[in-house]
């Protein structure tokens, strides 16, 4: 029975890109909420997150996870506050964490919820810094690349949602940081908001010869959120016994990108490359977090975002994100 | 001061190969011995060891290892019986494997040899099933790969010295073995001779589609002797949390192979790549022969073999080695 008393806007997947996304990808609809039963609550949406990893799960056949379905609403995380509950444990006004993105209002079961604390850091914050993305970071540095004192790390898409966790963390942790982005401002970013010991532009300089000016030692640890070119440089500057959290392959995403041509190394070096989705992770959200809040709280931590305003504008950010360009540093937000 | 009694054959690196070796990279040379001082031993080998990792010793530049030097003798594991001695420790007559290949006659440190038990078995079998060769696939799986019972295997270059005796292992350990070689015979020795579940010839048939029909749940492990067009194929078929252990890269020892296309199956799938040199785990002989002497005495491992007659014929050898034909099953020795 429809909730007489409102509708959702929904941003569905109308079709799958071939290479680049486009506008003709997506379709903004309005459809009718269902009249609450017990244990469910209406959300209203205050953001919502775009992702990389989204492209994925946007092309035909097998994926990681449960790829979009065609012509139904996409997914993905958001924030919002309970708007009518029937269920005693989500008031209303409560803040809460869904994967119910790409929409403004949504009906859910209370228990597919998850509450935010809103006094502890603005909502936002638990898409990017406390969220899945700062997740990813932590775990990549501790869990995979088990990330000690003192050892050199480079991190690529470093401006980005994880590179930019994945950064302060490092430094954090008393390690040299060497950064790369795509942008001069994000390179500026980079060294003067998140103080790492070294940060290049990736697409003006040639990636082997930056690192070995900043690591002329090699790389313990590269936590890898590009894949192609990037990682092929970090191949061949890695110290023996270094470890290469494969986390991202961005370069790739709208269209396969050769693999490295010295792969080799990682015989020759005794490598460990090890891939990374947070989805393997989310038991350590609590560890996570009783370190993350602290230190978001005392200021050693930026949350650095970058807010869209209206639902409307997603797909274009989510495009515009996946080339990389200028206009988003750190996590990118719909604010709705 | 020259020992004048006797004189030593031994093959000299004379020229770094481009691309494929050829004869004209070696020579054989007659040198004289110097006589022993204390502590010395002087030994005549009866075996010594031709490896494909040892391409990699040709090259210019940089390697993992030392290269070799360019107008000294090559070297590499032997093993051969003392005929004089100034160490009470290594009377004549005693079996010892040292790094001394590659030469009839040597004289050394003592305490720069290790001594074998030819009692327990054939004295090459120090350098194949028992050697650096035997260690490699036991460290590769039990160390590297963390091989339990009952998983799925997929190993290639699996008649050659190191997969024989991986295939063999992981038979004994429970596993469902897949392995892959480069000729008919192979094929028949795998099937055959060392039972593994499932053998191919790799230049007869697509390795993919291969493993499709062999393992449709999909790879737990792979061990990789190859890199190449095989790696490729394992990258498509790995389950989830799969590991590669890297041990090999005989595809481009000759000349440089392109990197996988699908490299970002490794986050996708999270799979841990981890490269294998056996030199960081020599620790681990004493462990491994505990296990392996009784399996080899007992029978449930096979040494196998390929012995070419006459130092002289090392480079033939070697050569076709990396061609990776008909010629060589198993561990490839030069008796002298």
């Amino acid at each position: 029975m429809p909730n007489s008393n409102l509708q959702a806007k929904e941003i569905r997947f109308a079709s799958c890109p071939q290479g680049e996304p486009s506008q003709e990808n997506f379709t903004l609809t309005t459809v009718d909420l269902p009249e609450l039963q017990p244990g469910e609550v209406l959300v209203r949406n205050s953001f919502f997150s775009i992702d990389p990893y989204m492209r994925g799960r946007m092309n035909e056949g097998k994926s990681y996870i449960l790829p979009f379905a065609l012509g139904k609403a996409l997914d993905g995380a958001a924030v919002g506050q309970v708007v009518q509950s029937r269920d005693s444990g989500f008031p209303p006004s409560a803040w809460v964490l869904s994967f119910c993105g790409w929409r403004d209002y949504f009906v859910s079961q209370a228990s597919q919820l998850r509450k935010i604390d809103a006094t502890q850091a603005p909502p936002s914050a638990y898409l990017g810094v406390l969220g899945a993305t700062g997740l990813t970071a932590w775990v990549g540095l501790n869990d995979v690349a088990r990330i000690k004192e003192k050892e050199t790390v480079f991190i690529s898409a470093a401006a980005g949602a994880v590179g930019s966790v994945a950064c302060q963390l490092a430094k954090l942790y008393g390690c040299q940081v060497i950064a790369s982005a795509g942008s001069a401002a994000k390179v500026a970013f980079l060294k003067n908001q998140l103080h790492v010991d070294y940060a290049y532009n990736y697409r003006e300089s040639e990636p082997l010869r930056q690192l070995e000016i900043a690591a002329p030692d090699g790389l313990h640890v590269y936590f890898d959120n590009t894949a192609g070119p990037q990682l092929e440089a970090a191949l061949g500057v890695m110290r023996n016994h270094g470890r290469i959290v494969m986390c991202g392959a961005i370069a790739g995403y709208n269209a396969p990108s050769p693999g490295p041509k010295n792969l080799h190394q990682v015989i020759i070096r005794r490598l460990r490359l090890q891939g990374l989705l947070v989805a393997d992770h989310l038991h350590r959200m609590p560890a996570f977090l009783d370190e993350m809040i602290p230190l978001l709280r005392a200021g050693k931590v930026l949350h650095q975002e970058t807010v869209v305003d209206g639902i409307e504008k997603a797909p274009d950010a989510f495009i515009s994100l996946l080339q990389s360009g200028d206009a988003h540093i750190g996590k990118l937000v719909i604010h709705v």
